[in-house]
């Protein structure tokens, strides 16, 4: 295993297709690596939708009892078949015990549904016991962490992001740099790609922690970027964040239950995701936090609520505040019932398998797909975004851009697409025949192979449709024009 | 209609009686009075839990088969029937179209789910469209709120509020105290009842908003006290807060849906309240927050999230922010749409009826619950928690006191209860009789009979109960001291 892990995994797959005597983009090639997924079964635990039942699909182009092509794992994930099950449980709690369910009754008791469910949510991370809680919002619980960590004086005032860091993590640093005075003009460093890239480059964040390290109150990146698909060197960024004295926390928003994680280990301060992408818990679902066990104890700012109490004593309700030690302290409010059920659902899966076995597979997934697109339509990294030109109509010269990067170590599932047509054209027509993924503003199309779901069958369907696709946009946009 | 709201309740109630020419404490009464409540049908709106399904219940005792005693809407409502159905739209729809339920489908809208029920929430309020939100948890709420109005300067930098506060209310004071370099000790002006009395005077409110208001930022109560079930006196607070130049806001979770508010017309400032009380929208489920609008162009600071961008434009992810006006610039998360079920299948319920309606109900409701305790275990109002002498075992003096104000514009459906015996064995014989109420640290068991749900003859039900429980708890006391 750690001979096959050694490799990267499009030799892997080429390796495979050899034994097999066969091209990697036959059928047969796809079919056989499926059948050797040791995941394969997990797909079954999951409710994938099917081609007629998805919208916008014109069914003169597909097969209606197909399953669609679902690439949008990063976006939300798929509903877990025992969701349903789960949820009925509490909702029949309610019905028939009233408030009763808080403590008794079957499921979940909701003044600790969130306390059943954390120990497998720091598996998924890396967390040990007490590092990781259950709440709220990402945003909200990024808020909550940088009230702690973000304490900026005349001299460390800054905090490090990546330039066109998601929108919400953005307005979050900006808006936090206000409440103290400071101007995020000044106070807000953004890490841009060098010219004509587009990823970042470890190199590039470490040089600029080592000049600006001195001003810096906190580093947060993204682990794995939403619009690139690529996944940062958290330990190293750690490690150079801390030897200048910084706090380093991260965004997990696309790297939870994508790549594996070890934020302890890592040594990683604070930490912060949602659970409805690879986690598949369901649209605005509860969301984590990690808060490394060194700061179990600390004394930072917080905004406090009677669930960070002891539970143990908070109902005595004498307002003598005894604080859970931990990530427990920074819950607030008493958690949802409601959003429990997906959550269980979904962490029952991952606890068939593990982070590292997802891994392998999506690692080889995700080569499977790159490989074919970059058979396909020629290039893979080294132009910026933007720079093809549209050819319209000569479908012969249409090109599809990743701007992944194609180390395997540097990316998750995802892969970001860029086209020589425009993408609105691109995505209509990939929906017309049920492939789900997402468009992203200015000029990407994200497509996220999910390894607890999708197969190498699927990302075979997929080079059909965009094939398809690619020749219909292409036609529209040159009669659009005329 | 006015002329019957100018009576005291219990003064409409003996009318009522000496027309049916009984006694309010027979059934008869309670009957008739059921008979003729225009809310009558709505508790068929909801699974009223049965004396066999609930917890605790001694069989013998009761009859399995009729429904409990529920008075416990003060703290978990009960859940709506359609609450199910409108759930597994949601289900299917993520199991169906996965992602695409964000913009499409049935059911509500993932990414608008919220925005399909604050028009039908503020109603409840008396808040105008633009002024609700419905976001996060209560406490988040509040922080977010404070973090706006919460400003403290060297000469203004207090938060006043009533004397034990709900603790996670109490627990935020302190630490956004705390936060911006202020020491509760000295910042946090908590309002005391007088010596000997268990509930707040407006005149004491006043008269403490007058000497200190010139160094109140925010001034902040409950709605309705939680534990005395007091009803503050909103406009008159706010009134004397904005005199002073304080902001003045209230936490309503025992107000929402409670009793009628008029927030907009009251000119308070902000506001917010849990929806799993009196809006029965399951544990732990959404919370709102009010913002006037007089301040919806503020450029308070706040924690900003892309949730409170234009939806317009959110997508267009350029980080640049463009803030919703009012109080959707205070979403920060996107909204969990297995949350939205619940809450739209009780607002529908709200929505057959009015506050006034609902109040006017209540009012009797409570009143007739008030005047059967005083009636048998004889004091009401004017002595102190703590003060009763427990006269274990012997029964001819056990009593009962009401220490929720009895004037009915000061309380809404909630009654506070202490007894001379210890409520931890009152509580127990009435759990046994499936009487579903809620005891509170130190002394008090409180009883709320929600009138959306609960019955004149649920009354009855419970005062036959109680007449058991006491007569049991009193002898196991004597038993126990032996
Ligand atoms: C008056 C009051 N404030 C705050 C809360 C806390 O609510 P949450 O856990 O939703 O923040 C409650 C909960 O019962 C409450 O009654
Ligand atoms: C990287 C990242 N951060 C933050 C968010 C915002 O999440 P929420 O709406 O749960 O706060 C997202 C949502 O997609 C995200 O991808």
């Amino acid at each position: 295993k750690a001979k096959v892990d050694a490799l990267h995994p499009c030799d892997e797959l080429k390796r495979i297709a050899k034994e097999l005597d066969c091209e990697m983009t036959e059928k047969e090639f796809a079919k056989h690596m499926d059948n050797i997924d040791p995941l394969q079964s997990l797909r079954q635990d999951f409710y994938y939708p099917k081609m007629k039942e998805v919208l916008g699909t014109d069914l003169s182009l597909v097969d209606p009892d197909e399953d669609c092509v679902y690439f949008c794992g990063n976006s939300l994930g798929l509903c877990p078949k025992n969701t349903k099950k789960y949820m009925d449980v509490e909702l029949n709690k309610w019905a028939k015990i009233g408030v009763q369910g808080h403590l008794q009754g079957e499921g979940m008791p909701w003044a600790k549904c969130d306390e059943c469910l954390d120990a497998d949510m720091a598996k998924l991370v890396g967390g040990r016991p007490g590092e990781v809680a259950i709440m709220n919002g990402l945003t909200v619980n990024l808020h909550l962490l940088l009230i702690s960590f973000y304490r900026p004086t005349a001299k460390r005032h800054k905090i490090m992001c990546e330039s066109k860091a998601f929108p919400s993590d953005h307005y979050t640093f900006q808006s936090q740099i206000k409440l103290h005075g400071f101007d995020p003009e000044t106070s807000l460093l953004c890490v841009e790609p060098r010219k004509g890239e587009m990823t970042l480059r470890s190199e590039d964040i470490l040089a600029k922690i080592e000049e600006e390290g001195e001003s810096i109150a906190v580093i947060c990146f993204s682990g794995v970027q939403y619009y690139t698909g690529q996944v940062m060197d958290m330990p190293t960024i750690t490690r150079a964040g801390h030897a200048k004295g910084c706090y380093v926390g991260f965004d997990l928003a696309h790297a939870a239950g994508n790549v594996p994680l070890y934020l302890h280990d890592w040594d990683i301060d604070f930490a912060c995701w949602c659970t409805y992408k690879y986690i598949n818990s369901s649209a605005g679902c509860l969301a984590c936090i990690f808060l490394h066990d060194k700061h179990k104890h600390n004394d930072f700012p917080k905004l406090l609520g009677w669930w960070g109490h002891n539970p143990n004593t908070r109902f005595n309700m004498d307002n003598e505040l005894d604080l859970c030690p931990g990530a427990y302290g920074y819950r607030i409010s008493n958690p949802a019932g409601l959003l429990c059920p997906p959550l269980k659902a979904s962490l029952e899966i991952f606890n068939k398998t593990s982070m590292e076995e997802i891994r392998a597979k999506s690692k080889l997934l995700t080569a499977y797909l790159e490989y074919c697109i970059v058979e396909k339509y020629g290039q893979t990294n080294g132009i910026a975004e933007g720079t093809l030109e549209p050819i319209d109509g000569d479908f012969k010269h249409v090109h599809v851009h990743i701007f992944t990067p194609s180390d395997p170590e540097q990316r998750g599932a995802q892969l970001s697409l860029s086209f020589s047509v425009n993408i609105s054209y691109v995505f209509k027509e990939l929906e017309k025949r049920g492939v789900i993924c997402d468009e992203r503003k200015p000029s990407v199309i994200r497509v996220s192979p999910a390894p607890l779901y999708c197969s190498f069958q699927d990302v075979q369907r997929f080079m059909e449709y965009l094939d398809q696709a690619l020749k219909a946009a292409a036609i529209t946009a040159a009669l659009d024009k005329e």
